[in-house]
């Protein structure tokens, strides 16, 4: 059994304990929090530790896994908790990765641990996507489009405007421009053309909706950018039909081969989920168990997903997946 | 510059020519061919040597593809082979896997290289696909399906039926099945619902085509089982609409997530390929590049496309892929 930790006990922390029920070589221990561990109330068998003593349980866990956010947690908790832990994490502040990756590698090296960065998928199993198909297709151009799918960022920059009760806002791929994509055409897609934004907002008593719709339609970086659409809707209406944090989203690699370039060729990597932290609990889990057999194998530093055999990441022996998967 | 030769000189030979020029950091140095070396016109400046003297040239390559045939070449030539290069293969008879692995991998071991066996796109990056995706959704059930494109071995088939000059089958995914997959409904398909057959057949004159139709449609394992369109077009018709060799296809795993398999999620892989060789001979040139750098860090044995950290692969550095790809 692999004896897995978590740091932070929010969505993908729950996540994590749902992951682990479907890879039984798995168990969760232990839970680090930096609330009152009294007041934290899981689901499971786990401990509940502070987190003010991570490095106190360095002989129960094999792979700590860090649930904390990209712009302010991981940067300092993922170079920290790897002093003491094999860890994984969700980094996904790409412009970020490089001095990120470098602070955990120091960091992975002095202690003799492995400290995974940017696992999800995307980053991750999008990243993935994206290095294969350059690989197979050195000539040729990419394109990532995200959704239909929840994002909490645009959602909780609703939530700060004033008059608002509630949002959640869905991020939508323009479908003619995926077509154009597909067909190889090789299109320059404007950030408008690629992906709409869809907004359901609860107002309170009073606002003022006009005012509301105008200042999210006009949000720099957020929203300006975009084709928005803005739907008040009442709180119940977000509780029952926008409750889900569904997400998902296509990597397509457009490319030429032959001598002269005369083939034409598409590759396409696409997911369809329900729940986004579910699915990321799920990637994080499998490459923490590559962590754990990596740093048995004496390997140390910062990986990225882009560092592991893909063997390495299965709970089922190669001589099965030679037979069945190949 | 990693120096690659080739073993046979068809379809496979001419792509892998191809991908060469794709990949700057590659060049083809010999062709090996069991015909006569003076009678193979090549389209490079590769040397052309007779495969009686497969073992007279290990100074002058790095790595050698394997150009032949699943049924009888590969399974001798590729374990032979390995005792003098590292080396790349694309067998893909699926249940002979296992012993073809252990052939190859024992005498690569003893030789000191490394033996890439099944490489390619399926089985490859189809492989991939279904490993990465049992992995992440170890709840779940595997699709594969291949087309629209030429199948070879089953345009043989019909080329060999009394009264036939000349034939391309294509093989077709049934949308509406497609459909049903990807909806996560998780249906269990026959053959018949997964594919149809599309024959384009030249008959000979004063051939019964009726009789050829019937032929067809009736013969085991190839079209038996499965709704076969005979379409009868002329010599010309067959050049001008159906000299490629497109081919691609479809992985999808559905699969659960969440404490109680709440959330159902999708992910697919699929290709589109104006030209299944030379597609096939970009995926043969990039584990030719992971073979020669494995083998340089004193790796040996039988590798599958499971077993190589996608890093390998590129010809980019890991910083690149890192600040670009991730």
């Amino acid at each position: 059994m692999i004896r897995l930790g978590i740091l932070g006990y929010g969505n993908l922390g729950r996540g994590i304990e749902w992951a682990v029920k479907h890879n039984p070589d798995m168990e969760l221990v232990a839970v680090f929090t930096r609330r009152d561990p009294a007041t934290v109330k899981i689901n499971s068998a786990a401990k509940v530790y502070s987190s003010a003593e991570l490095d106190k349980h360095t002989d129960e866990i094999d792979v700590l896994i860090l649930c904390g956010g990209s712009a302010t947690d991981l940067p300092t908790q993922t170079p920290e908790a790897v002093k003491y832990y094999n860890v994984v994490d969700s980094f996904d502040t790409h412009a970020k990765v490089p001095e990120h990756f470098a602070n955990v590698d120091a960091a992975a090296k002095a202690a003799g641990k492995i400290g995974f960065i940017s696992v999800g998928w995307d980053p991750g199993m999008f990243s993935l996507a994206r290095l294969y198909s350059n690989v197979i297709l050195p000539t040729g151009s990419d394109y990532t489009f995200w959704g239909k799918g929840v994002s909490q960022g645009h959602s909780d920059a609703i939530r700060r405007i004033k008059g608002v009760k509630d949002a959640r806002q869905y991020t939508v791929p323009v479908e003619a421009a995926l077509e154009q994509v597909r067909s190889g055409s090789n299109p320059e897609l404007t950030t408008r053309q690629k992906h709409t934004r869809l907004c359901y907002v609860v107002a309170e008593e009073g606002a003022d909706l006009a005012a509301i719709e105008n200042e999210i339609k006009t949000m720099p970086n957020y929203f300006s950018d975009y084709d928005t659409t803005v739907n008040f809707i009442s709180e119940e209406e977000l509780k029952r039909d926008h409750a889900g944090l569904p997400h998902g989203g296509f990597v397509i690699r457009t490319g030429k081969t032959g001598g002269d370039n005369q083939f034409n060729n598409t590759i396409e990597y696409s997911l369809k989920l329900d729940s986004n932290p579910a699915f990321t609990s799920q990637v994080l889990v499998a490459f923490a168990r590559a962590a754990y057999r990596m740093n048995k194998e004496g390997m140390t530093g910062c990986k990225t997903v882009f560092d592991v055999p893909p063997i390495m990441l299965a709970n089922m022996e190669p001589d099965y997946v030679r037979a069945h998967l190949l």
